[in-house]
């Protein structure tokens, strides 16, 4: 899926880790509440509340995921989930163009 | 407006500058197309087709419009109009946060 319909999108931005990691939110038609982020090379720590579905649409990095101690590599398309109240982390070495996906639960 | 509704929104970013400005583009019911973006700080020229309206939502820049020789300084919110087929220049501060609009002609 290329795109999504019908979708609300908030117009301002939210911006973290001083304007390296940015993103746009989106909440599509079943609630489901998706960003569409930036990140720029950097090394970067976040926490879950819920799980999230995290898709990669282009970039090089490396994610270190709850439980794991082995750095994953990530080069171009590459989907990965991370439980919900948890920490994981990243180290990107290029510009990552990413897809954030928060289902709604219950 | 806080936000757009209907919206169709493009996964993929559209990047630019080596990835200094980036954006998302969304397509409104009424066939407007928006892009949502971020500016990092730098020097960039931007050429345009049809006129736009560049909404700043957040930010520190200048801005120099076709057929003026006086950069405008920009702090914070502003809005301004870009004619079709010309080319502006922007000097960003600070990270810029923006919604470009370009009006379905015709």
């Amino acid at each position: 899926m290329d795109q999504f319909t019908n979708a609300t999108v908030l117009k301002a931005a939210n911006i973290y880790h001083g304007g390296q990691v940015t993103s746009r939110t989106l909440v599509l038609e079943d609630g489901t509440k998706v960003t569409l982020g930036i990140m720029l090379p950097g090394v970067y720590e976040f926490g879950t509340e819920g799980p999230e579905t995290m898709e990669i649409l282009s970039g090089h990095l490396k994610v270190l995921l709850p439980g794991t101690e082995v750095w994953q590599e990530i080069n171009g398309k590459e989907t990965f989930h991370v439980p919900g109240n948890s920490k994981f982390a990243l180290e990107v070495f290029e510009l990552t163009d990413y897809c954030c996906s928060y289902p709604v639960v219950g």
